[in-house]
C-alpha cells in the first residue's frame, strides 16, 4: 500500500492527523519498531518517549513514520530528512490503526467444521466459524459472527453473543454468559467451578457452585486464565475491561469497566473492584476487598483491605505508591540503622 | 421443592438442625446471598458473621433462612419477622446441602462418545461417561461412575478409580494413578515432566523424568494447575487434599491430607507439606522443604526454610504471622525511622 | 539389564566414569533416591551432598550406586559394603543416562492419526507423530520426527522444526516459528496475542499483535506456560533455554541462551534477558527492563529495573543477593528497632 493511501484512511481514524508530508509516496510493506525498521516499513514515535528513543528516528531506515504533535525536537529533526511522515495528536492510535489496515485479521470460513461435535437445541446465529474437533453442549447458544477455533468446549446452557472470538484448546462452563466482541484467548477457562470447602471433622464438605460466569462487552481474557464462578450469584467482568494471560478471578468476583490486569494478577472470592482500575503483574488481591475506581496497583502488590478510589498503591501490605517508594529505598539501609542503633544504645546505656 | 421438604432433608445431613419454623411453607427455587435473594429464595447467615452482615437479614427479600444456632441476636431477628428458617449448627454446611438439593449435578450421558478415540487394551468400568474428542492411550484404566469431559487427553498406561470427574481439555500423562471422587478441573495437566536440567559445559543435560503423579481419593486439582511428575519415585497429593487454579506442584512433591492450597501458589520440587496445611493465594515454598502438619501461610508467603507444625506464617521470608503485622506496619515508618537516626546520630556526634 | 552393560554404557557418556567395582552384577530394573531404593535397583549421591544424605548410602537397600569422585568419606563407606558402584566425575548426569539406558522414551506410532484435521498445503516431513483430534492449519510445515500428541491446535503458517515433542492440548498460533528438538509441555500456548491496548477517551483501543514468536532450538517450555507475540518483531526465547509451568513470557520478550526459568515467573512486554540466566519461582521482570548475562534471581524478586551481568539478586525491587539477606534478617527486628528509637527520641528530647 502506498504511503499517501495510508495518511488517507488514518484521517477517518481516531488519531487526530495534524500534518503530513509525501515525499516519496513509498509503497509500505510492513510496519515495524524504530530499531527493527528497514526501507519500506512504516514505524512511529508515541508521545513523551525518552530522548534516546526519539534521537533514534535520525537513523532509522523506515521509509515512513508516525510521529507525536507535541514534540518540536522531533518534527525538526523529521522535516529535515528526506522521509514520509504524519504528525498525529496519537501516533500510538495511529500506529495500531496502520497494523489493522496493513496485516487484515485473518479471514475464518464460515460454517461448523464436520469434525465439530454440536449438542441438541444449540442456537447457531448466521456468518458463524467453529473449527476442527469443537464441542458445543446441549441448548447453547452462538450469536452472529462468532468465531470458535479448534478444540474449544462449550458446556451445556452457555449463551454467547455476536463477534466473539474464541480461541483453540479455551473451555468455557455450563451456564456461562459472554457479550459481544469479547476475545477468550487460548486454553482459558471460564466459568470453572469456584474453591468453596467447608472444615468438617470428617474432611472438606464441598460448596456446590451453581453460580455463572457473565463477561460483559469487549471483554478480552488472556490465554490460560482462568475466572470461575461462584456458589450461588454471578462472577461478572465488567464492560471493556482486559484481563492478560494465567490470571485467576476467583468466585463472585464483579469488576467495573475498562480495567486492565496483567498477567499472572490473582483476586480472591468476592473482591469488588471498580471502573478502570489497573492491576499490574502478579498482584494479588485478598478475598472481599473492595477496589475503587481508577486505582492503580504496581506489581506485586498484595492489596489486604480496601482502597478508596483514585489511589496508586505498592507493596504488601498495599500502601501508598509514594511511600512505598520511599520505605524500599530505606528498606535497603536496614543493616546500617540496626547497626546505629546498637550504637546509640551503648552510648545512651553508659 | 417446599419449604417443609428441604427440612426433612436437612434433618438427615450433617448441619445439625437444632429448631425450625415453617410459617408460609414457601416453594423455594433458587438460593441467594441474603444482599440479592427474591421472594421463593433461601439464603444463609454464617456463624460469627459480622454485624452490618447480621443486619441484612432484617431486610433480605428471601422467604426462607438457614441461621446459626449460636448468635441470639439473629434469632431474635428471625423470630419476629414473617419468615421461615432453621436455626443450625452449621448453616454453611446446611447450606451446601440445601444447594446440592435444589440444584442436582448435570446427569452426563453413560458410555463412549463416538468421536473418542480410545486406544488398545483400556480397561473402561461401568457407568462411565467418556465424552467427545476424547483420547485414552493403551493400557489404561478408567474406574466405574468416572465421567470425563469433551477433549481430555489421557496417555497410556494411566490408572483412574471410580467417581472421578474430568473436566474438558485436561491432560493426564502417562503412568499417572488417580484414586476415587477425585476432581480435576479444565485445562489442569497431571503428571507432565519435572523440571530437572544438569548444567553441562555443552548446555542443560535433561533428567528423564520417569516417576509417576499419584492423586489419592477426593483430591481435588483446579484449572490450569500444572502436578509435575519426577525423576524416580512419586509425586503424592493426599487424601482430600483440595488445589485451586493455577497452582504448581513441583516434582517430588509430597503433601499430607486435607490441605487446601488456594489459587497460584506454587511448590518447588521435592518439598513435603503435612497434613492439613492452609496455603492462601500465591504462596511460594522452596524445594526440599518441610511444611509441618497445620501449618497456614498467608496470602503471598515465600516459605524458604522448614516450618514447624501448627505455626501460622507469613512474610518472604515467612516469619510468624503475628511478629509479621507487626513488621510490616513498621516498615510504613521506615523513611521516618531513618530521619530519626539521622537526627541521633548527628546530634550524639557533637 | 546387567549391572556391567550399564557401566558399559556410562563409559560412552558424558560423566566421567573414574572407577567401578564389579560385586555381584546385579541386574538392574529400576532406578531410586537412596531413600527409596530396594534390591535391584541403583541410586546415586550428587557431589558434595550434605553429610545426612551421605550416610543414607550405610544403609541404602539399592543394589549399585553412582558415587562422586571427590568424596573420600563416602568411597570409603563404599569400598566397605557389599555393593556394586561406580566412582564418577559427574554422578548426577550418570543418573541421567542410567534414567534414560533403563526407561527409553515411549516410541509414538508414525504418520497422522485418522482424527486429525489437516490444513491445505501443510507440509509434514518424514517420521512425523500426529496424534488423535490434532489440529493443523494451512500452510504450516512440520519437519522431521516430530511427535504431536493429541488434541494439540497448530494455527496457519507455523513452522516447526525436527524432532520436536508437542504435548497434548497445547496451542501454537498463526505464524510461530520453532527450531529443532523443542518440548512444548500440555497446555501450554505459543504466540497467542500480546497485552496491548491503548487508553482512548471512548475506552481501550486494541494494539493489533502482528508479530510473531520464535523458539530456537532445544528450547523447552512448561505446561500452561504462554509465550505471547508482539504487536511487531518477534518474542525469542534463545536456544537451550528452558521454561518451567505457568510462567508468562510477554510481547517482545528477548531471551539469550540457556537460560532456566522456574514456575510461575512472569517476564513482561520487552523485556531481554541475557545468556545463562537463572529465574528461581514466582520472580517477575518489569516491561523493558535489561538483565544481564547469567544474572541469578531467587525466588518472588521482583526486577524492575536493569540488572547488570553476573549479579545475583533478590527482594523487590530486587538489590543484591547478600545484602538481602542481611535486610531480610533485620526486618524481623523492625518492632524492636522502632522501640529503641522512641526510647532514643524520648531520652534526647529531654
Amino acid at each position: 500500500m502506498q504511503f499517501k493511501e495510508i495518511v488517507e484512511k488514518l484521517k477517518q481514524g481516531q488519531s487526530g492527523v495534524i500534518d503530513f508530508k509525501i515525499r516519496n509516496n513509498p509503497f509500505i510493506f510492513e510496519a515495524a519498531s524504530l530499531e527493527k525498521a528497514k526501507e519500506n516499513d512504516i514505524s512511529f514515535l508515541d508521545n513523551n518517549s525518552p530522548l534516546n528513543l526519539r534521537d533514534l528516528i535520525k537513523n532509522s531506515k523506515a521509509s515512513a513514520l508516525l510521529l507525536p504533535a507535541n514534540d518540536n525536537y522531533i518534527i525538526e529533526i523529521a522535516k529535515n530528512i528526506s522521509i514520509d511522515w504524519i504528525i498525529l495528536k496519537e501516533p500510538k492510535i495511529a500506529f495500531a490503526e496502520t497494523l489493522e489496515i496493513l496485516y487484515p485479521s485473518e479471514i475464518e470460513k464460515e460454517g461448523v467444521h464436520k469434525s465439530a461435535v454440536i449438542g441438541k437445541d444449540v442456537k447457531i446465529g448466521p456468518k458463524v466459524s467453529i473449527g476442527a474437533n469443537v464441542f458445543i453442549g446441549d441448548n447453547t447458544e452462538i450469536g452472529a459472527g462468532t468465531i470458535i477455533h479448534a478444540g474449544v468446549v462449550i458446556y451445556k446452557k452457555v449463551i454467547i453473543g455476536d463477534k466473539n472470538i474464541i480461541h483453540a484448546n479455551s473451555v468455557i462452563h455450563f451456564g456461562s454468559k459472554l457479550g459481544n466482541e469479547c476475545v477468550i484467548n487460548a486454553n482459558a477457562v471460564i466459568g470453572g467451578e469456584g474453591f468453596g470447602f467447608v472444615p468438617t471433622p470428617n474432611g472438606w464438605k464441598k460448596m456446590p457452585q451453581v453460580g455463572r460466569v457473565t463477561l460483559k462487552n469487549k471483554v478480552e481474557i488472556g490465554s490460560g486464565s482462568t475466572i470461575d464462578r461462584p456458589s450461588v450469584g454471578e462472577t461478572i467482568i465488567g464492560e471493556d475491561t482486559k484481563i492478560d494471560n494465567l490470571v485467576q478471578i476467583g468466585h463472585g468476583v464483579i469488576t467495573g469497566k475498562g480495567c486492565a490486569m496483567a498477567a499472572q494478577v490473582g483476586i480472591a472470592g468476592g473482591a469488588q473492584i471498580g471502573d478502570g482500575v489497573i492491576l499490574a503483574g502478579q498482584v494479588g488481591v485478598s478475598n472481599k476487598v473492595k477496589v475503587g475506581d481508577r486505582v492503580i496497583a504496581s506489581s506485586k502488590t498484595g492489596i489486604i483491605s480496601n482502597i478508596e478510589a483514585d489511589k496508586v498503591v505498592s507493596g504488601f501490605p498495599a500502601i501508598p505508591n509514594k511511600l512505598w517508594l520511599r520505605c524500599s529505598a530505606n528498606f535497603k539501609k536496614l543493616p546500617e540503622i540496626a547497626k546505629s542503633i546498637r550504637h546509640l544504645n551503648r552510648r545512651n546505656s553508659r
